[in-house]
């Protein structure tokens, strides 16, 4: 999958509505392998799981590492529909992830480019390369509609 | 188990131990219900896991979520060796924990009174009641004896 066209967001997308479909917040991630390869792909799962830490990334990260058999994920890169919050982008750094893809931005929630910034904190050990906005519309609605639906 | 008392403290000392035997950073925690019960207890399994986030206190509220059959650990504690890093420190939010004792200071990995303070940020949703520098000497001693041990 090349790691630049619209395909692993598009994927991240499929997961994230998948996940409102089981009544989670609609969040989806995918991990790319250093070649490109899909190594995993996850929505949110803190329902279904009874887990508040199954957030779509790090669901994904974990499965990938699983896959590769290490717990770096060295080269790899992770695409998800909403910026990371910062339990997930700090998990980012502990994984060594090399770039992150991230599709609508959490001025509330984020821990990117928003809140602590993680990533720009002087006891950051590992900074992944960060492009974000990527399909930001697509994502940004799907959560509008969610939240809009719980409220009934 | 008196969450003020010794033991809690003394059980997640006794797992960052059996975690260092396993060639883990010795940290570890537990967990207790708001009767005090001792729900779970984990120490570090980065490497058995092959999981960059199976942080001792991560592994320990997951567990006592499933026992609970909820993802919000609401008025339980959490009992840890080691200052929470940044992803567990925002992890402790979204479970909602209702309070954090904790063992050694880490000026450089900590996220709680350290780095991004977590707790501290303006966009923290849910800050536990916190109390840091528990049997302090303890946990860092068998911090500081691996990492000795590691260098040879």
């Amino acid at each position: 999958m090349d790691r630049n066209s619209d395909a692993p967001m598009q994927r991240a997308l499929d997961q994230a509505r998948l996940a409102a479909g089981r009544g989670e917040v609609p969040v989806g991630a995918v991990v790319l392998g250093p070649d490109g390869a899909l190594l995993a792909e996850a929505g949110n799962r803190v329902e279904a799981d009874r887990d508040a830490s199954a957030h779509a990334e790090l669901l994904a990260m974990r499965a990938a590492a699983r896959r590769l058999g290490t717990p770096r994920l060295l080269g790899c890169t992770l695409v998800v529909t909403l910026e990371p919050c910062p339990m997930c982008a700090a998990a980012i750094s502990h994984f060594r992830v090399g770039r992150v893809m991230f599709g609508a931005y959490d001025p509330k929630g984020g821990g990117v480019e928003h809140g602590p910034r993680l990533f720009a904190q002087p006891s950051c050990l590992h900074r992944p390369e960060t492009v974000g906005g990527v399909r930001e519309r697509e994502a940004a609605a799907l959560l509008r509609g969610f939240f809009a639906a719980l409220r009934g």
